[in-house]
């Protein structure tokens, strides 16, 4: 089944939590209110909101509990992107303006703010205390991957275990917590719904190093954003420490990310380095290990239909170009 | 009863708080640890768990279940003001160097968030849904509180309608629902939990008001901060929209308030007006009308000692000096 197939089938679904999400954040503050719908229609993959549908499947399918967990998911992963974007200064995403470039600062962090406190509010819908203690623990350990990202910021003598750990905590944990929330919210067994969250983990240290090689590989209409833009932030992903390990490559690495603005020629050189090296397809190796991984935690659950939609999203992940 | 003497028949217990304050925030992460304790280790005047604490007494006082409510209502209270400190261009604050400051916006935005979520995660000790209902709606409402503080930023033309809601939802709010929430951990019945909700409430509004008072008439030592702060930020308060009734007042407050860089002399000049407006006197009269309606708030309350406390602590805020 291919992944259109997948949406096709959900799209009811989806487009019921696409009006919660869009109903969630609605307010008479007329700035909170545009900044809000404003990221929302912006898009995204909504990728935590169809896993917890999908892990959902395996329980007691209620659409209206299920959006709970949806929604607050991605809510919470929103009010991320738009914090990171204050501080990252960035313009644009997913080829829109960022809330910080449109309006400001000032409104980029009382948005993320905002949008935080309504996931909260929507999963206070979910009387259950073990979704809760899960959901501010995912929280927790996310705000600590972004910092640990900012401390590594530029530093090229990072191991790949602390690349690994960094996207653990700022990509990876909150998808497992999508599959794993989703199947309590359906009354899965807590064994199963650890399964899931195993699926969800490896599925999203996957897609996270996919997001990083296409970064470098790329092109700017793909990605909504100029190619190389980790880089161009001192963000070194795995496939770049990969490449690192030819100094020749490490050589002009070392000079793209030296001092805070970057050199476009020395960057330019730096990525054509990098995406020719043997860096892409290690990194891309890694990634599918972990969609391996991922489908091999699915093998003690039932054989569902949404069992084969989530081995054909893995797969999907791995090899996207988008 | 003396304010010192409650704070010190409290003492244990105060400490109590204090100590898991400190340890909640403790994480392997050394920057997030360091702002975080730095923020915490700065003071304050710990209202919110005091509050939670006495409002305790009115149940079955268990200071353990207490705590996670103290400590999460003091850790939302500290996450808004790091956040605020990122917007606002705050040097210090209780007389210490802000987190922005002595490290920087980054770390400021990233611990803002980590506070609150390990907010969360003491309040999910609770394993009660309308403790995180109420929780969250707050937050919601404190965020739309800080926006419209920032909206009407160097608005000369707002009403005092305008200022009493923004520090409705701005202040006042958390503290009554600190009230309200030490009451409902306790095990104290939904009316007479909205009683306490009503003392803090009014509580909290004379609260604002007397500190939009101090940061006019009190001395840098006093305040922790020059005086004068709110006027150079362009926040109208309540004694300046009051004293603007005099046109020479206005026009000096209009002065003070032009362009972003605010006229040092101007500055003076606006802030020797108002105080010696009767803007002063007429906003410490309503901040006394507040503490009334709070007092009076406690009537049906059984007569225990917490009740005396509260009547001195509300008698204190109307008139203190710091």
């Amino acid at each position: 089944m291919k992944l259109l197939d997948i949406y096709a089938k959900m799209q009811d679904d989806i487009q019921y939590i696409e009006r919660k999400l869009e109903g969630s954040v609605r307010t008479e503050e007329a700035e909170l209110n545009d900044a809000s719908l404003h990221l929302l229609k912006a898009g995204g993959k909504r990728i935590r909101p169809i896993f917890v549908l999908l892990s959902g499947r395996f329980g007691r399918y209620d659409i209206e509990r299920l959006s709970h967990v949806a929604v607050a998911l991605e809510l919470i992963h929103m009010a991320t992107l738009v914090h990171d974007d204050v501080i990252d200064d960035a313009a644009t995403r997913r080829g829109q303006p960022t809330v910080k470039a449109k309006w400001d600062e000032r409104i980029a962090m009382y948005t993320g703010d905002y949008i935080l406190g309504k996931a909260l509010d929507v999963a206070a819908n979910l009387e259950r205390p073990d979704i809760h203690r899960i959901l501010s623990k995912a929280m927790v350990q996310m705000v600590i991957g972004e910092m640990e990202q900012f401390r590594l910021f530029y530093r090229l003598d990072q191991s790949v275990r602390d690349y690994l750990l960094r996207i653990r905590r700022k990509t990876a944990l909150l998808i497992a917590v999508s599959c794993q929330l989703g199947a309590l919210a359906a009354g899965v067994s807590v064994p199963l719904s650890h399964r899931l969250y195993k699926f969800g983990y490896n599925a999203g240290m996957a897609f996270q190093i996919r997001d990083d090689i296409l970064d470098l590989t790329g092109t700017e209409k793909q990605l909504g954003k100029p190619p190389g833009s980790d880089m161009r932030q001192g963000n070194i992903t795995l496939p770049v420490l990969c490449a690192m390990r030819d100094a020749r490559v490490r050589e002009a690495v070392e000079a793209a990310t030296r001092g805070t603005t970057p050199d476009e020629d020395a960057l330019k050189q730096a990525l054509k380095l990098v995406r020719k090296s043997p860096g892409i397809r290690e990194a891309d190796e890694l990634s599918h290990r972990y969609i391996d991984k991922a489908i091999g935690a699915l093998n003690e659950l039932p054989d569902i239909p949404a069992k084969k939609d989530f081995v054909a999203i893995a797969k999907f992940i791995a090899d996207r170009s988008h």
